[in-house]
């Protein structure tokens, strides 16, 4: 993989600087960047590093002074940080997965492939299953009975899409995950310790020692386009209709999406978030790591949690939520600045008690 | 798929009103089911939307008016979310999986096979392995040396389960759902930071640098009848003994559950939940999404805890649970309720204060 | 599998007693051993419920009285559990992989196997792989391109190895893991609304509704020597660099190491952990079960969390940790015994506002 940072510059449609005829093989950081690597420095504090690396060309911010740097060559963005999305597909040698359906691969007579499709070893296509054109079915994934999956998807290793499951142009998805896994939902006979803890709020949790009958889940589920899912993630079947998520929805690591749930588009789900059953979240919304959203609410568009963040009733479109339960990120740091002070207030208050007792006596 | 509304009501158990010939090929919302499926309307409030759909037939609530919503029939429930669970069994189509044993399944000789069992494409059945009678192992399964499946067991693609782990009859494991790794304990050759923070419950961690020696887990897992494991969820095995899990409770996605816990009977735990090393749960616990227990800790029977609850300590019987540390849901509500009006009250404090300080110098 | 106590005393350096003849075929809880199982009691809350076990021999604490426990023979250690290390190692059936090379793993013609490796069915080994000696691949694994395995290493099922990554000597894996899942990178072409929230602690979500950019990983994985990693765990890829992680470092089930980070040596880190991306932690870090860490951190050496723990900003070395936001654990504890008083607090406090108010009128 070897580009001149002529034609990086010109493939990222960016301004180049310099000795242009220079050829990288690869990316460095600042001060390891080797001499045939692109070093990347987006902002002066990484550039300092540049000094104890070899790289002869950088990619830097707008009004780099890069020559100051002792770099031969230097390509500049206004927003170095999305330069780095091209210039990080242009140089990714990816997994190396085989081209071709390999000798192998299961795939049912009635499943229909689109043009150009690679399947890996061991993978399977079930019966009725529809792969668009171009698409790179890695090794040892299950597409189950009549799933479709859009052009030009990528399944990593070990991926598992179940039957009737319906995903849009470029999927993505990292290894282990899986899509379409049935819903957990379970009812007793009778009103339930959990239903009524609901209803109450409170009080104690039911004597009844009731079995769990399973609610099967006839939905499946729907992906629009531009959809990522990260490895180990679970999408969930809906109950009736599908669980759906709209176009661009990216999906980190270990994220678990309950059945019936609605994402928008372009949201950014980070690892190890769980949305509980029948939530409808809007477009754009990030919701940080290890999030929790309860089930049966509402997230509205434009919505930003912090990490950890325990989303327990309906959100706003536009708000910045932290904390257990999630409030606005303001009143969070206001009453945790509080808390923190609460013992000396305590203290205080003893002594305020004291004072006024003995005005209460001279009194 | 096809069923009269008659066939449906009488398989249920149900009263069905109207005309009972009806043909239904599915289940739809009310708002959006077709001619030929049967539109579910559990409560009024959902029954409003049927209006805009085409379904001639509806499963309603016990009393329900049902030639108001323009229906030609009706079953009708007392618990209609109950009826939801045999209904959904009698539409499921399932996952499709190969009737019969793959051609590249690999059974090993020593392995005992009942009646009527499936096994899908590349799953391995190791040595000594049973599976009881009418089993389902869906494709890509490893089924490990000397474990023990039920009769009616259905594992669900990529399923792991461990050497000797023994598991009752009717298990259903969602893709990608571990029965049997390691349990993960470790030990320092002298007494290490944590073991000293644990007893001090503070101070800082040790200025130590010592190496871990791992544990075998010499123990397995033991699953009782009508167990449900969702996907990418892990039981990890005992450490002298099985880690141990009573009949008829279920697991959603992603959770994990340590060596040597003990789980009662009929418990429902819900996704992302926790389960420390040793802990011993009741019968009917149900814990909320993203809730997490510490090791060698008791839950009492009918406990229900909330989202993203962390249990540091114990809980008695039948407590319904919120917050971190965990507490009864209404002293979790009262303190936050609290802690809202905090910075107030510390306003109001130093209002106080003044005026105190004022009537000591008139004093 | 059977050791005389003589034989397991020497193996473990310890002392033995009594009849060292005694054969044992196992290891038993002190209630439940049976007549050929050696017992475990590591204190004498446990040793007392040996008397409801058939145990002729067990392990014991260094000055144990054990002839009062009606045992033939002992063994003794200053420190059973970590005595247990060893003789779990010793009496560990383990996985009972097929040994050699199975017909149906699939081994590139490029890759390097070292002396005595074993492969597991459907197990593949891609281009440019090398395994070092003596290493188990356990079945349905997937070893990717140039991926780079040290000697001793044991893969269990379904394990999956990105290309480029590299692991050093007796790599543990549990079933599902996947190291080398593509980070989770995304970048808006203009400022967005996360961005803005971070700057300013609050605020909106932005109104903008940009689709998100990938940013490839560049960067593969790199782990040291004796590291574990447990079922469906998932360590990412870097974005330029490899994410590292030092020697001795164990990770439980399902924890998230997002791009970037470096872990050092000898860390513990529990269950359902996340670590945030480019996040750097020192060495005998121990993280307690669904820790959470944000992106771009430090957290000094022998930094220890309890269970649930947010850690949102830099933790210096040597403290404990708790809560989230995450404090010193003294800290924590005083806080929250504060904020379970506060509703107290305010009702007294009223009181006090009305003997003031009355102060001021007698005035």
């Amino acid at each position: 993989m070897r580009h001149s940072i002529k034609d990086i510059a010109s493939s990222l449609g960016l301004q180049a600087e310099g000795d242009l005829d220079i050829v990288v093989t690869g990316i460095g950081e600042p001060g390891a960047a080797t001499s045939d690597q692109l070093a990347l420095a987006m902002r002066p504090d990484y550039a300092a590093a540049l000094g104890q690396g070899q790289a002869r060309a950088a990619m830097l911010w707008a009004d780099a002074d890069w020559r100051s740097y002792g770099l031969k060559a230097a390509i500049l963005s206004k927003r170095p940080r999305y330069a780095m999305s091209g210039l990080s597909a242009l140089m990714d040698k990816g997994q190396g997965y085989d081209v071709g359906v390999h000798p192998t691969a299961l795939i049912d007579p009635t499943a229909v492939l689109g043009q150009g499709i690679s399947v890996g070893a061991y993978s399977i296509i079930a019966a009725g299953a529809r792969i668009g054109a171009g698409s790179v079915i890695g090794p040892q994934c299950h597409v189950g009975w009549d799933a479709t999956l859009g052009d030009g998807a990528l399944l990593h290793s070990g991926v598992r899409i179940g039957a009737r499951v319906t995903i849009g142009a470029r999927f993505i998805a990292q290894p282990g995950a899986v899509i379409g896994a049935d819903g957990f939902s379970f009812v007793t006979p009778e009103v339930s310790g959990v239903e009524r803890a609901r209803d109450t709020l409170g009080g104690t949790g039911g004597e009844d020692a009731q079995a769990w009958a399973r609610i099967h889940s006839l939905g499946a589920v729907t992906l629009g386009d531009d959809v990522e899912v990260g490895a180990n993630t679970c999408i969930d079947r809906g109950s009736v209709r599908d669980t759906l998520v709209g176009n661009g929805t990216k999906f980190d690591n270990l994220v678990q999406i309950g059945h019936n749930v609605i994402i928008g588009h372009d949201c950014l789900i980070c690892s190890q978030v769980g949305i509980a059953g029948s939530t409808v979240l809007g477009n754009n919304v990030v919701l940080g790591g290890q999030t929790g959203v309860s089930d049966n609410i509402r997230i509205g568009d434009n919505v930003i949690t912090g990490g950890g963040t325990k989303v327990l009733s309906s959100v706003p479109a536009g708000r910045v939520m932290l904390g257990y339960p999630a409030v606005k990120m303001e009143t969070h740091l206001e009453s945790y600045k509080a808390l923190r002070r609460l013992p000396r207030l305590m203290r205080d208050f003893a002594g305020l008690q004291k004072r006024v007792s003995k005005l209460d006596e001279t009194d």
